[in-house]
Parts: structure tokens; sequence; C-alpha cells
């Protein structure tokens, strides 16, 4: 017997219950020093993300976050709050993504997501295009992006 | 006493010294599927990455690694063959990231990287613009990106 994903679930919103215009708050993450520096060991060993003596004598006075773990942290809060809800297909990829203040352990930063737009084709795929953001304890934005999902448009009966 | 992070440091290539049009290879990765769970249980927790049978069930007949992960595999391989031979300041951004292709546990990606642009501001900077991107083992393209980091244009002398 096969399963078939794409039965419909009915607890999953589809494209077609998507609203463009849509904004969804993705509550919040706060990081620590061990986990700042676990990252990037393992995925971007630049001397000030990794190296507490460098990084505290260097340009922004502290270790600073991998930009990749800022985006890593933006997934996990919308995955959490909001994808895990969806008929995802998968992820189509991102675009302008900006780093605009460095986020530092001990910080605390929250998330927001906006549906940009849902585009329907004629596979039974919607292209959700979402603005999301990281925003620091101090009302900052640490990091801004576009990211694009398939979405299933409606479930699918199979004969 | 202070250190300045900004001192000249010869052994780092400087923004007059990046080649518009250069090319560098990357190295490989090889993924498996504890490196595979482990990062989309931390960062992105949907069912096609993390739950095996589930995903042996679903589109893709088994599990395929976050796309943030596969962003992660290439800044790691970009930072230890080139990035951590520049004077880096800080990353600006991606642009253009397109998940072309699923990368599976078992698959081994190499890194390509070609400087687009070098940009000089009046701030001692140079702006560089990267294209990058993975390739997996049967040559197909996985991941495909545009980078921009800022480096020191060039070594600064404090009196």
């Amino acid at each position: 017997m096969t399963t078939h994903d794409s039965a419909p679930t009915p607890d999953l919103a589809y494209g077609v219950d998507i609203i463009a215009g849509s904004t969804h708050a993705l509550g919040s993450y706060a990081l620590s020093e061990q986990d700042s520096i676990n990252f990037a060991a393992a995925w971007d060993p630049q001397i000030f993300h990794v190296d507490l003596a460098a990084a505290a004598a260097g340009a922004y006075g502290g270790l600073i976050a991998s930009g990749i773990q800022t985006i890593a942290i933006y997934e996990r809060l919308v995955v959490l709050a909001v994808f895990s809800g969806w008929s995802i297909i998968a992820g189509r990829g991102l675009r302008d993504v900006r780093f605009l203040r460095p986020l530092r352990p001990g910080d605390m930063v929250s998330g927001a997501m906006k549906v940009d737009t849902v585009h329907f084709d004629a596979r039974n795929r919607a292209l959700v295009t979402t603005t999301g953001e990281l925003t620091n304890q101090a009302d900052e934005t640490v990091l801004r992006l576009v990211m694009e999902v398939y979405v299933r448009a409606q479930p699918e009966r199979t004969a």
C-alpha cells in the first residue's frame, strides 16, 4: 500500500486558504553565546563569529552571530508558527536577504511574516511569496528577507 | 592597550587584491543522514526534513535536507576556502537564492564561487558581489545564490 502525501489533510491550509496581505507573528528566540559559537563553528567559522578574544578586540566589540544563523532562526520561527500548518511542497528560494544589524549573544529576536502574493499554476501548486523580519529587543530590524514556498493549491483526491 | 583589527595583516587579501571574474573551487561536503536530521530538528523541523517514515512515503521518496542547510554548507565551504583569507568586515546579504534540486543524505556536494564585481566606497570598504553554486555527485546544481560581503579596501595605517 502506498501512502499519498497529497491525500487531503483537513487540518492543513492549502493555497486557496492563504490570504495575500495576511500577517503572522512568529514568536521569539533568545540567542545564547554557546548557541552562537556552536553554529558558527560548524557552518561559518569566521573569527568574529567564533573567537571571543579576537571578537572583543574587533570592529563589533564582541561576538556577532553568523548571518546564516539569523536566517536559520527565522526559518525555525516561521516553520513552528506558520509553515507547519501549511501543505508545503518545498521551498523555492530566498530573495533580498539583508543582514541589517548584528545579532549578538544575549539578544532576543522576534519574528514577523507577511504573505505578499499567492500565484497558482496548472500543477495544483501555489507559489506563496512572503516577506519576513527579525527584530531585536530594542525594536531594531536585524534581518529582512523574501521567502518563496510552493504549497499544494488544494487537496487532491486520488481515484 | 587596544588592538585594532584594522591593522595591516599582510597575509589577508584586501579589496584591491580581489579580481572581478576570478573563480574559486571550494572543496566538497558529504551529507550524512544524522547531520541532515540534526540540522532540520534545530532550525527547520518540517516533516520531510526530520521524519524518515513520513519522508519515505512523501513526494521526494525519502528525506531531503533543509534548504537553509544547503546555504550553511555553501557558507562553510566558501569561508574555509576563500573568506578566511580575505579581510572581511561583514556580510551584507544574499540575493536570488534558489534551491534547484533536493539535497539528500548520502549526497556529496562540491562548491564553486565567482567574483562578479568589486565596488569601492569612501569608507575604505569594498562591496564584493559573488555568485556561488553547490553541485552534487551527478553534476546537478543543487543551490545557486548571490552573496555580498564587505571587505576592507586596503590596509589602514593608524597614526
